[in-house]
């Protein structure tokens, strides 16, 4: 089941996608839920960010080859950072260039969206507390990560992490492709079978540190091949079985 | 002013402390407000954490001595990360230690309480976008903080952001003495005066990365003296002008 936001008449609703209609829901999808009655054409409306999550727990140097590109060694631990949901853009929103940086870039990521709140989850019950999954960017001011020690600025700047376009509830991710174009040429090549850390063991482990909220939201790290951004590219990021999410880049004014 | 959260017959209310009074307000602090009509006694309410934030920023290194005492440098610009809001409690909760950590440390700190959505914000007008302050405990797991490389583990296990026990909105800032006591022995004693960053230039600063919202805190660094808490101890955080928060240390379980 695919699982979208749209903004209808300036107001935000969920909706079930099937083929080419959007069916709008009478609740959030973080319970119960059923359709309302709407029914519209997907093309009609604006897909907005799939969630506002309460968190956004990202994952570092999750595949080794990425890893190395950065001259780092593979955590033994996960290594996990937050992003501020104030980050948070949509498909087709604009990824702004702000000028404390001279080197932004790309990181395209699996998202995990929790579905329920959990604390200490076994891994054999993570299936239970996931919603689904969606495609993000875990755009990166590359130059002040470099200098900062911390990432709180260089990963936080508002529009750094456009996620989308909708949520996927059921998708086999044991082998699926994660891509990410600039302008149409590939710049990221990987799949999601090269996790260092496995979607399961992830959702386990943080919860373990951290109490999980619905809606909440997990970044899973970026394979190898990031590369900068300039006023003007056009960058996409594709999962299969998911979706494919488009952003423009400006500079910030 | 001395605005807090109570809960009473388990519903959370704000109000305003007046001498050995509480004033339930009739919504949240965040725009006008007046009293609702009940008035409580300080003494038979209980106080929970003065906000709910939708995201904690962090100051790292921002007092000299302290930077010292960790063997680093100070940063030139200020080193922000994140807490989850989920660590937060009120004062009198419990800081819970967690399995994964031998050495849990207390880092006293004052924080500051945005009052209103704002963004690229000149120094000339922060006070406008500051509700006011309180007193907060930036609780770190020192041994991971060491491994792990990014901190948003060490720092962002449930619990380990006390904040409380309500915000000032007028306090003098200059030369403010910053303490903590672990089971009564002073073991931070500092004054905010020392800050390498001040208030201003950090709320200035942090708003051109970030869109700062309603509640948002800015927790800005520890001085000199962190150290560690074990199960059964009381630490407490004062800050001149604000108060006193003050929480047990338990094993989680």
């Amino acid at each position: 089941m695919r699982i979208c936001r749209v903004s209808v008449d300036d107001e935000l609703h969920y909706g079930v996608i099937e083929g080419e209609a959007v069916a709008l829901l009478s609740s959030h999808p973080f319970g119960p839920f059923e359709p309302e009655g709407r029914v519209l054409q997907l093309a009609d409306v604006r897909l907005v960010a799939p969630v506002l999550p309460s968190k956004i727990i990202a994952v570092g140097r999750n595949y080794a080859e990425h890893a190395r590109e950065m001259g780092n060694e593979v955590p033994v631990a996960p290594m996990i950072f937050l992003k501020p949901n104030t980050s948070v853009i949509g498909p087709g929103e604009p990824i702004l260039l702000p000028w404390q940086s001279e080197l932004v870039e790309h990181e395209a990521e699996l998202a995990i969206v929790i579905g329920r709140l959990c604390r200490d989850v076994p891994e054999e019950r993570v299936p239970e507390v996931i919603l689904g999954f969606t495609c993000a960017n875990d755009v990166t001011a590359r130059d002040l990560q470099r200098t900062d020690g911390q990432w709180g600025r260089a990963k936080g700047f508002d529009s750094f992490c456009p996620i989308g376009p909708w949520i996927e509830t059921s998708v086999d991710l044991d082998d699926a492709d994660i891509t990410c174009l600039v302008n149409g040429d590939v710049r990221q090549a990987g799949s999601t079978g090269d996790m260092v850390h496995d979607v399961t063991s992830l959702v386990s482990w943080i919860s373990s540190v951290m109490t999980l909220l619905p809606g909440d939201v997990i970044l899973t790290g970026t394979p190898a091949g990031v590369g900068p951004l300039v006023a003007g590219d056009e960058v996409s990021v594709s999962i299969d079985g998911i979706g494919t999410l488009t952003n423009p880049v400006i500079d910030r004014v």
